[in-house]
């Protein structure tokens, strides 16, 4: 994570559920620098420290955050457990895993029953670059200059894109 | 759908790949009436009705939505071009189905590549409340009258729910 | 549940994530009651009633319970958070489900990771019957009365089996 | 991608959704090359290049395409993008991937709905092969020259498969 | 099935591993017939009637067939033996199943190894009819008049499907 | 392969769908030299060598095999053409590949319909090694000389396995 | 089972996991019937049975058996077990079941370990017909007239599919 | 396995498929030894040593074991046949493997039938971990020492894990 997160209070609280997920999470971490929305991170297991998660979802909204992202591999309790103890939109990141590639934090994310929803990305750093953009769509709502900043994001990764493929060199 | 949406413009706008899909949805319409937020509800195909897709998607910030639902089976697309087509959130619904109760619509809504994110629900009606609660969610950061409905939303939710199971009779 | 757990203090909790999941966990209680070993059912979501899981899990040891016993389907995370929030042996079924038969859940319970155990059993009321016969394998560690009896269950279970299949009438 | 579709109008339109997947496609684009089929081949994503997408799709018939193949893989739309927007056979190619080798990009390219379909490949360099051999069998049928090129490909691709294994030297 | 398929000599054969199968199958003969397509349709089973398969394939282009659609399930051989006997466009269509919905067709007739393609439809009764639609498709690139038909067949798919949901009546 | 086959008439013929099988079907080879079983060993696709599938399968029997073994991977259909023009018995191997490790070629090959069947083995090594000792196993039926070797085979392969962990150096 | 297992000994021993496996078994007492094959058929549970599991398995082959068929659901050991402990072959047949419609059935009795190999069947009744044409297709290797026998049953089953469906009535 | 068992008589008897899984079950090795609780560790397969695992199940309460903790791959019935042959609580490990990273193992060994139950922890090194601790969690229910230092390794660990990632040095 090269960038410290601003002096300004986070907007985004990420949680992951092992530090060895923190590698995936730079895709996050490095678009929301790119769009100067100020985050939290922290490392916070539903399972092996389940009193952070709690204190963590628990308080993130009087601390000002409007959105969570939660990253998890394996059984993936972590944003659903988040999203059991805030009403903020909480946002799942399934890690992939050696289970058909993370088949089990997918299902463990996604699948939630009623009354809880968690907003479920694709697995792994795709997810993460996602979780970040969706989260600046969400704030973006309310903020007009983001707004104009995710379109132009929106624009320039379409533009970025050649149709045509390199020649092939001889 | 028994009400009709209310004479407010709608910030939530629902699309389902077919109007077969409407009573599942109904899940999300309820408990958007209850939190009276307006929302507009059409049928659009990403593949039959591609150009009605693309209308609603590319007007749709314009026309004031805040969110978007798209609900599909099967190859289930709609959320993905959807979310292809506008910069707002986009919230997607599997719908169930007959491969495995609906994987094939969960993981071609969920697994979306980098850069354009689908925030995907549960599979079916259980997805479809989901959704709801979640568009509330987003909505409320900017109204406080909302965050406090959804926190009385959340509360009542949790109280209704005995510990006890009713004793059984002889 | 036909009959009353008896006055005796518990030493099995049960908890289910849903009060539809009462009659799969008949299999459960059913035994509990034939090995007359005292218990407490309670319905309690992870994610609906995340303090009253967290108050049931944090206070099942001092309460004199020795094992619980926690049920969930879809995205299933009870079980799980059970085991975070005590050292007592969790056994964890997975309900059955739409998707693929209940894969969801029984992957959200059983790939836990390191350090926070869930014992898993099989799917739906199958599950529930062995989650009861496993609680007693463990209480009869300490009780040679109910290895006697868990003894002489396994073998009327054996014995009860004919290996004939009965002739077919005319 | 060694040779350059040769200057006559392409009848096979080939897009990707992603310029990583272009090494995938030289199965295709070499096999289109052996039976001198002319071919255009784009970089066009439908989520991130939608306008791209739709172009190439609505304007590819007239343009004088005959058959469209498209690859993509995870929720891989391209194919059912494209089919959405044109009456040409559009033939999808799965790319394989982390969740259990590609199963997203299969059941996300094969599952279509009643009324759109696209004619799904095996996952990877083997469907773009297969794609191409198909678009082959499709320009054949009116293409009596051709049939005989693919009549005789069949025939030695059949007899250049020894039957004995070599043997094994000491 | 209805309508017998007409005098013309058939341009499209339909083969199926089991009458059990023509129920499925209508909804693409009532396409065919919709699209004034000869066709033949016969029971053929990969492996109960190997000979007769062998026979239908060898001689099919030579009987004037254009297009081979190949409906089976379980195993699901019939479309890949087709492929293997014929150099015309083989369509796939996995039947519906027990093991996860049709799981097993649908992956035994879309993962052709390389030489031999199979363009796979999705599972049952929408695959019926999209094969058809994709054999129409095929034939269209060289009949302008079905081309026509083909377009105001998609034209009219479109517009028949209303935006907006039924009123619900009190 | 090192050993050829002995000049005795083989009794099983072992076909495969591709060359590079081949170093996985040693596994089987090695088995069947080690119990001095005579075989063939051929490359065989159903689908790009059908004829030569055909010919080894109706001319099997009279050519003096007692059991064919066949391998192949991702449809896998070469084991069920076998059975369809045998009756003798067939033993199916599928090979491992990148769609959840070859859960393709599994389910092509063992989910024969009603009438042929298909005995499958495990997936890859495995399941080559097991089709050549359950090859064996049906040759002894009517060859006590084997039956002696299979059962010693069995009690020296239960006794090689030591049921202590070496001791861990220092 | 209409017919009892005829007085001759019996060649082919049959093992179910439970006695509901019954109605699925007729489809293998039918077809061992219809050969005349003398068969004995046992309820025998690896897990609640283990002594008679034990005590069939190791005294087969001097109780004159040649072929053992065996059909368990769920975790499925029954073929295994047996399969470790005889040289018979061994035929295993997986229960359909809820999850995935019985891929734990089918994973458990197929991916054997190298060394024991179990001989699997197709799911469900397809499968208990399937074991017994496969119990036949083995004891016809050393039985000139089974083996006639089961070539006009082959040649039989072939001929009695008509190739036409059946003119629908006015 | 770098310490030796421990002269006290063993409460915790370990069975593995294969001695390649002997590195996997360190894990759960390490555990046992940190907490001081003596161990037997054997190799001892369902399938090519059925006489060994009988004995070692059947001896297994006789011998002191309280709980017996079994890991095995691919069919993995090594824990049901433990779980048949004794009333002690068995703990089942799927190994890692090939077909979806373990899907067979996770299921074969979670999924019994109703009255054997096997307490099925995650796949792999974390399952082996998580087996060693439901193992102390099921012995200090009667051993308060052991209680006190499950709640201090249960302590230890939430503290060990940081909250905040480690800064990323220039």
């Amino acid at each position: 994570m090269k960038s410290q997160s601003p002096p300004l209070a986070p907007l985004v609280g990420i949680v992951m559920g092992s530090a060895s997920d923190a590698p995936t999470l730079k895709a996050a971490t490095d678009l929301l620098d790119q769009f100067a929305v100020p985050y939290e991170i922290k490392v916070c297991s539903a399972h092996r420290t389940p009193q952070r998660a709690h204190d963590f979802a628990t308080t993130a909204a009087q601390r000002g955050l409007k959105v969570i992202i939660a990253a998890a591999g394996m059984s993936a309790h972590l944003a659903g457990v988040m999203a059991a103890l805030t009403h903020l939109p909480v946002l799942g990141i399934p890690m992939e895993g050696k289970l058909a590639g993370g088949l089990d934090a997918l299902l463990s994310t996604v699948n939630m029953p009623r009354g809880i929803p968690v907003a479920t990305m694709s697995l792994g750093s795709h997810g993460a670059a996602n979780a970040a953009l969706f989260a600046v769509a969400i704030l973006a709502l309310s903020d007009p200059a983001l707004t104009e900043k995710l379109k132009a994001f929106r624009k320039q990764q379409s533009d970025s894109i050649p149709a045509d493929l390199p020649p092939v060199g001889k």
